[in-house]
């Protein structure tokens, strides 16, 4: 089959690769009908040291079983399903919990393993991952369901650990698609006010019409006075981190009411950073990570069959598998907010 | 008046201040009955820059009313209170929040104003401030009652922002007044496993008495490595930091289950730490500030007036005003856990 490998920075390469079989009991084989590139597949895209075996890539995808091990129940070949972009058992005490990122048999797309940008896919735990989706692969609502696998969940992770409730007052740090997921995420939670940060009026417009009340463009101290404005000098109450940078995190800390939370979902580039006396008397709390997207797909489907919630928009270009390298390209240089991938 | 000044590292002195006063129609005047000394009162014994003019000390204290202005309301002249170490108006949207160490009209006891470390104190903001205490002031319960003026509801203040619940999995870095206050709160609020991080027998076997099902004693990368072979390799759910300094902070993160929560109620001596890629795949979170004590005592009150919790034994050591530098070295020196003051 063929699937995306990277080599390097820069050096994204469309292959063929051995077809996926069953290895565990537990597995089993999924054809992809929808994968995406990921934000954050665009770190190694600016960095990763050159090798000659080269990474798979993807960690988003839909498709439809093709084969299932003989321990996988409650799954049948035929069945379209998402896949969340971290694998778990679903029954282990994290995951019951709703940690699912950290499973104690879990694991991420990709690398040694596939990935979702490819055709097939050999999905461990296949069992406790994959979550039926009860439409055809030709559906309308694929690049919104797709959107589960990562993004929406991300941007409701961070909403959710932010704290957003009704009428709560939320700033979003990012217009990208985990920035503009997690302005849905924060209106659907009842957020009366949500000043989303971006300077890329294409998607600071989609974060409008996703429920954004405020558009903020400037960045920095002056993006920080501009925020305090709108609420009085106060900031306010969360504040949803989804870029990954220090500078984004600094923004956020600055843009904080006291006794408000910031959630940063966005891999952080960083690992120190500075949170001192000035935030402790402020009460300001730190909260987020990876989100486990296998947790919140049950509550956020319905809202997606119905149509209440449409994140498939943050897609705003679709290729081939072949066009991948491109996409990356396209991503990378902000000429596409994120791209949907088809097999 | 006698009032504690202090004028620079290590000098502390018992000196004639003026008699408070009324100055607004919402102060009050207190007798103080029962003061003390903090362990954050040893941050500036250790650092405090020399000055002519003094700082004035003590954050803590319970007294008598001996005087009200003509907006106070709810108090009367005789009336037992207790003094939460910020003043607050119990009344703006922070105050409503629970927040009244954001009071947009509080501050906090000392340095240009009166401190507890002496004969008497002008409160302001009275009516929001003070809490009746339907004692007499010769009392047994006066030591445990003065803690809810800071140690207890800063332990609890901890413990509530980590997440503690029942059957939770607690670590308490700190064996002072605070940590041992915090295993307390631990304990009251259900935790089923509490691991108390401290070196000093005398403290941490009043931390058992308090609840603390485990000691460690070691610190650095063996006190870490302690409370992992504990909890099977995961760490604890909730981390209660109740030193203050990056090296209790780094173990803190280091003994937090993934999904956990660190909170800190030590008054940082950092600004920068470390919180990167790894805590942000173990959606390791950060919470805690400084207590909104005047939120707490409603609720932990009954339970010191039944006797249920007894933090007021965290005092080893009791003195009257002259003896308060004695009371400082003695603290920094560590002979004495925390010293109660009688004016």
């Amino acid at each position: 089959m063929k699937a995306t490998v990277m080599y390097g920075a820069g050096d994204v390469r469309v292959e063929e690769v051995p077809d996926p079989t069953i290895q565990q009991p537990t597995d089993a084989i999924v054809r992809v009908v929808a994968g995406c590139v990921c934000g954050s597949d665009l770190w190694p895209y600016k960095s990763l040291p050159a090798s000659s075996s080269g990474r798979r890539m993807g960690h988003e995808f839909l498709g439809v079983i093709e084969e299932t091990g003989s321990q996988v129940s409650g799954l049948q070949r035929g069945q379209l399903v998402v896949a969340p972009f971290v694998w778990s058992d679903n029954t282990c005490d994290f995951c019951r919990e709703g940690l699912q990122t950290s499973c104690r048999h879990g694991g991420t797309w990709g690398h040694d393993l596939d990935g979702g940008q490819g055709e097939a896919v050999r999905v461990p735990q296949a069992a406790g991952t994959l979550v039926p989706l009860p439409v055809e692969e030709d559906s309308a609502l694929i690049p919104s369901l797709l959107s589960l696998s990562d993004v929406m969940c991300t941007g409701h992770h961070c909403a959710v650990t932010a704290g957003v409730r009704q009428g709560s007052t939320v700033t979003v740090i990012g217009d990208g698609a985990v920035g503009l997921s997690a302005v849905i995420a924060a209106k659907r939670l009842g957020a009366e006010r949500i000043i989303l940060m971006g300077r890329h009026t294409a998607r600071t417009d989609l974060g409008r019409e996703f429920g954004a009340t405020d558009v903020v463009a400037a960045r920095g101290e002056e993006g920080i006075a501009a925020v305090q404005e709108l609420t009085g000098g106060d900031g306010t109450h969360a504040v949803l981190e989804c870029v990954g940078t220090r500078d984004a995190l600094d923004t956020a800390f600055a843009v904080t009411r006291p006794g408000g939370t910031v959630s940063r979902v966005g891999a952080p580039q960083y690992e120190e950073f500075t949170m001192g006396f000035g935030l402790f008397l402020k009460n300001v709390n730190l909260s987020g990570g990876v989100a486990p997207a296998r947790a919140y797909i049950p509550e956020l489907l319905p809202d997606v069959l119905s149509g209440t919630i449409e994140p498939g928009k943050v897609f705003d270009r679709t290729v081939g598998l072949d066009e991948v390298p491109e996409a990356y390209r396209a991503m990378n240089d902000r000429e596409a907010l994120k791209v949907l991938v088809r097999p």
